[in-house]
């Protein structure tokens, strides 16, 4: 047995005691996680700061090494994070469905833990923290690999987490923290079958391609928004505005920000100056048509598939609901569709035709997410289709178990 | 783009229309496709004689060729799952939850087809109209890829299917034989991302094996049973030896027959004989405490981990209800787990502490499957975690959107 596995055994025991943990227990230990979170700050501060050094040697970019660093605040941040987490119900125990079937047997459908949830995730500290409160409210092991470049950080704030949850009877290893960061060990992770349960990265596309192509554990893929925002011939333009410049540049560098605009034909002489307007410091790359209107540079097949994750955007003039639908299909990811209508039948059209996790009328994309939706927390946005599809929060956590009782039926 | 390329964009093609196609309509083409099953059956008969030819040739052996062999009685059974398929409730479409946010913004989640769903599966033609079927009832099309000993079969079914289907407008796509079943073949099917919403083996390990080893599509795995049954202290044994006899021999090569039979220690002495008596014909094999009762032969690890699919079942005589979950944790498959047991609190810790798709408390574990639990037909039962686990209907074809309305919020 390799380190990986003993690793992966620990979080398989651990997950079996804490499938039975009731909620107070779970909630105490969240808590108890979080004020040791707060009156440990010095040790965090001290780790990350390791880190950071390391990271400032290496010449990291500016915003990177922002995002690696913690502060007095962020790690309130966190300890809040974990206290919110414990406020919200536990989806543990729910009976999703019964019923009794001729014979008297009683089915009933009960949701339960996943068992070992394994998260591969890039340079933030927090996630360490949040992914963890998470799993364990869900009743769930955590089975952490964080990114070499926080290696410190998450091992300070791994080790406090373990530590609080303890202290309330939960078991240490709650937690798992992967140390070999090396990118072979990425891939053995990947490939741990029968200890890990569910596997989410929280990275980039190539994380997600090298788990398309080598884990043979289960996973759920939080990956790209190529997210569209049509502009129907009916579309009230001060909304469209409205909506696109909120869309695109509220939060530029997110999954559910748009990437692409979509203009009927018939408004677009009209609307496309309004909204580039509107859109100030954003690149725009259009098709033939859209610079027709208005000057901007050319969108290849590439710019249409393409998560700009930055103040870009590109723009297509179609003929119709029919062409926009079209060019969904074509180019979308999956993640989130808008349109801007007044008028029934294209809403009820586009949403019925379009596929994706979510499709908005008359709203901004940015509303795609666990917080917006009401789940007070989100482990990831799912954008595969298989177990959650959208924004994931504690339900996405579980999976259910049969419970099937009878006197002693038999079948003929 | 290569043939297999090919032929999942035009599964995707027809997957697109299907997934706007209203249930009268699913359900007439169904119907339609049923009728003519029965009127073309001199086809199919044809087509089969001559899978069945090649099969004696190759000295296949009999309960193969008998699997693979259509009758009459057969094509009718398959029209008569087409219909049965056709008359039960359409998931699609149905609004599983909603809410409306502080903002306004009027959230619901709808269930939706997957898209395409492929199946993989071995010798039986009758699973190329019963999966079709239950594709295309839930907005899918069906990608299927049989075995090359049914392909004759297969290709006559497949051509029956199609032109019923497109007499009442459906996609003539909304079933896509793949023709090549190379092995090559298979394993190219499994990485066509993109093309595959879903994929299902119906088959062996090796099938499984090769899935988890090479499919970059997702799937959902249809494995292994090696189901328990534990006998408690305070069973009523006449019940005990009733559900032990009709669990393993009633139908002992499918996937919900029972493998494995634990006993209490406080009654194995009066237990097992009465047990063993009534599995007359039946191969006990046992650890030394069940051998120490009744002599049977040894049972090593590798007998207590294997589903024998046969007139075989390992025993063992566990001290308590605690080393009887630890037992089936060890050996388990995650599939169906049963105690027979007069003791409320046994049932209860069993039912919470055993981790299986399906638990079971005084009652065969048998009924584990989609006739079964009443769902009319079923695709499958699946022994993972994501998605789906245990029986798998209709529900089970399906995936969901969130669809979010709004009057222009945008967010702050």
């Amino acid at each position: 047995m390799n380190d990986l596995e003993a690793l992966g055994r620990r979080a398989r025991a651990a997950a079996r005691i804490l499938a039975g943990a009731g909620t107070a227990q779970k909630d105490a230990a969240l808590r108890s996680a979080a004020d040791l979170l707060e009156s440990r700050a010095g040790d965090l501060l001290a780790a990350n700061a390791a880190d950071v050094a390391r990271a400032e040697q290496a010449g990291t970019a500016g915003p990177v090494v922002d995002r690696l660093r913690l502060t007095d605040a962020r790690i309130a941040g966190m300890a809040g994070g974990l206290r919110q987490v414990a406020a919200l119900a536990d989806p543990v125990g729910e009976v999703i469905d019964g019923w009794v079937r001729p014979n008297g047997l009683r089915i009933r459908r009960v949701r339960v833990p996943l068992g070992v949830v394994a998260i591969i995730y890039e340079n933030r500290p927090n996630v360490t923290s949040d992914a963890a409160a998470l799993c364990v409210k869900s009743g769930n092991a955590a089975f952490l690999r964080g990114s070499s470049a926080a290696i410190e950080s998450n091992r300070a704030v791994a080790a406090v987490l373990r530590e609080g949850f303890a202290k309330e009877g939960l078991p240490t290893d709650s937690v798992v923290l992967v140390e070999d960061t090396s990118r072979e060990s990425a891939v053995a992770f990947m490939r741990l079958r029968g200890y890990i349960d569910c596997l989410i990265p929280r990275g980039g596309a190539s994380l997600v391609a090298s788990i398309i192509e080598n884990a043979t554990v289960p996973y759920v893929i939080d990956g790209d928004g190529n997210c569209h925002v049509y502009i129907d011939a009916s579309a009230d333009l001060d909304m469209a505005v409205s909506i696109v410049r909120n869309a695109k540049t509220q939060r530029p560098s997110v999954c559910n920000a748009a990437e692409s605009l979509l203009v009927h034909a018939d408004i677009a002489a009209e609307a496309l100056p309004l909204i580039a307007s509107a859109l100030d410091g954003v690149e725009l790359v259009g098709d033939g048509r859209a610079r027709a209107i208005l000057p901007m540079g050319e969108a290849t097949d590439d710019d249409f598939g393409r998560e700009f994750l930055d103040l870009k955007m590109s723009v297509a003039v179609v003929d119709g609901i029919g062409a926009a639908i079209e060019h969904i299909a074509r180019f979308g990811s999956g993640h989130t569709e808008a349109i801007v209508t007044r008028d029934l039948e294209a809403a009820t059209r586009f949403t019925r035709e379009v596929d994706a996790a979510a499709v908005v009328v008359n709203a901004s994309t940015r509303f795609i997410d666990g917080e917006e939706f009401g789940f007070g927390a989100e482990i990831g946005i799912s954008t595969q289709k298989l177990h959650a599809r959208g924004p994931m929060g504690l339900r996405e956590l579980t999976t259910v178990k049969y419970i099937v009782e009878g006197e002693g039926q038999i079948r003929a």
